[in-house]
């Protein structure tokens, strides 16, 4: 009816809270968590350091780091009646399994309903322990094998693939793994965040937070990208094939996948520490043709990259995950495990100083008119 | 870093999409459902013609009226592994089992990943028919009796308080859930909805989006009101308290239940319809009381209303399932039963021309800042 108002469609460029956790600088190519570079915490850090430096705000002494850790370590345990929900519907997609789980856990956990951020930081730090038990637990049952039992002496990465694999990881790999999940920990208000953000406003509790971010991280324009780059990789098939796949694919005006980002104009600054991690896997794997396929894309894409059609950091993590014989559909799930401390203080600061997201549509459709009843139509 | 930006809030006020689906004139307090008032749907229509013209945009012939009613019937089913889901958590909120049960099917149901104008649409048909068949079943099952089967032959109210209850309700009480669940079946882009676009933006399935307005509805500031107004309604006890515990609430700045809205400054245009189902109702249960003790506090708010502090619709629903026997934790499902063709054709307007719905946070946080080993902390 009224006209002549701003439609913001995708809420493109629109902000809607202050946050102190990430500063992503789209044009630089610069993304900061509390402001220490991406770079520093991909290089020098551990997962659990960057949990405790998202959740507080400062990087922790070696006193507060083992105390942190203990907790999440403490926090590997399951309710029995999870894995019989696994199994129930254990043929699904993995993030249709995860996320149903995680939702069964509001109901069959102590305190899932706490809240404040006594309650969130309780059941944040739990799911986060949990969240890569059950992706690893429901591909084991769906292959007819026992769930392995968490190991509390290995690191949150080492254990995810203990878990996953029931072997204990080389250092090299449960290292990759670790970097992984730094680069997903944290990236503002990307859409699962965000959803979770509104779920919050409604003083929801935590897990249906999550369990939220779970769904919306599903869509393939979130969280599918890794996967959609395997494929496309298997599709080219060796280097010498990269450049008429790219021009056929702008030729007929598709997107190639891998590149571009809503924030970034720039390289997508994760994406340089996944790069180096797929060479030297691939080498150590004797399976270098992998990044040799990513390369030539890359170089394809030249010419269209002042469009800013740079890598993103899903370009490079499912051939990782490949090397690693980890199957595609679980893709969206390790980004989920790395993402869970973002989650959480995410929902941290929307609760911190509340206010519900309920923004408007404009409304387009018919001007007030009769009923008419049923007979007379 | 950058600042000067202008920060949304609460997204208030900030229009996201154009909508044909509701008209909401808060000023005016009407509501239009496709063009239709609220007012004429609540007395001449019926939920499943409410769900074709939301999801149709006009109102069917009593051909297509037939046709989508048996398909909405047809999908009264739900696979045997979903009873096992429920009694593994059946002692958790109905909501959290809800959402759980609704997640599952997204892993059990064939076609569950359809995209889509026709997939939502299937999948939402299906939905629609399942979810008050789930929140009847977990009832049962928690209380040691048999879910019971659905009745093909019944109206989706009808059928409803069939499957909760065991007995075919009287005409009276079905045309009232019938009501009620017209009331409740869209509101525009209300936060449980527009988190639901949210998930369907990064190109996510149905069963995702649903989820997500589950966890959200589920939060006490969205859904909960009508549990609260009981509360309030047996706090007060009598009419003659009334006045009492509205200067003290309104003495210690505390809100009231049941009245303002964050889109309406008149009255609710739901909440009449409701009221004369309190009233009627109560009369004829011969308990005429809560209807005072309601209409007490209205009267003991008259002083504050020029504030915009106008009774909302969730102020009278609460009273009516109490009078029906309904216990206070099932009143959040039996909006989202009621809910579900609005959420249905929000995700289907999102899908028709998505965009992904990705806001942005300012950053306060710190500045760059150097990485200092552990050991040098």
């Amino acid at each position: 009816m009224s006209d002549g108002v701003k439609i913001n469609r995708g809420l493109k460029d629109v902000y809607f809270e202050r946050s102190g956790v990430s500063h992503i600088d789209g044009k630089a190519g610069e993304l900061l968590y509390r402001g220490y570079t991406i770079h520093d915490l991909a290089e020098h850090s551990t997962f659990e350091e960057v949990c405790y430096l998202l959740i507080h705000g400062e990087l922790p002494t070696s006193d507060q780091l083992a105390e942190f850790d203990s907790a999440l370590k403490a926090a590997r345990e399951l309710p029995d009646a999870v894995f019989d929900i696994i199994a129930s519907c254990k043929d699904g997609h993995p993030m249709d399994v995860l996320r149903t789980t995680v939702s069964a856990l509001a109901a069959l956990e102590p305190g899932s309903a706490e809240k404040g951020r006594v309650g969130f930081l309780k059941n944040g730090i739990r799911l986060t322990s949990q969240v890569p038990m059950i992706v690893a637990a429901h591909d084991r049952i769906r292959n007819g094998k026992d769930p392995v039992a968490a190991d509390k002496t290995l690191t949150h990465a080492a254990n995810w693939l203990w878990m996953l694999g029931g072997e204990i990881p080389s250092e090299a790999a449960a290292r990759l793994a670790d970097v992984d999940f730094i680069l997903h920990a944290e990236h503002g208000a990307n859409a699962s965040s965000f959803a979770a953000r509104v779920t919050v406003s409604t003083e929801a509790n935590l897990h249906g937070a999550i369990v939220t971010a779970l769904s919306t991280l599903a869509g393939p324009a979130h969280g599918g990208a890794a996967e959609d780059v395997m494929k496309m990789v298997h599709e080219i098939g060796k280097p010498e094939n990269a450049a008429d796949y790219v021009k056929a694919k702008r030729a007929n005006r598709e997107a190639v996948t891998g590149f571009g980002h809503r924030v970034y104009r720039a390289e997508d600054p994760r994406a340089r520490h996944m790069r180096e991690g797929v060479r030297k896997l691939g080498e150590e794997k004797g399976a270098p043709e992998w990044y040799e396929i990513l390369q030539a894309v890359v170089e394809a894409m030249k010419p269209y990259s002042r469009h800013g059609l740079n890598v993103n950091v899903d370009f490079y993590s499912g051939v990782v995950y490949q090397l690693h014989g980890i199957p595609m559909d679980l893709y969206v799930p390790i980004f989920a495990i790395g993402r869970m401390p973002g989650w959480l203080v995410q929902c941290l600061e929307q609760e911190e100083r509340n206010i519900l997201l309920r923004p408007l549509t404009l409304y387009d459709g018919p001007e007030k008119r009769a009923y008419v009843p049923i007979g007379e139509r």
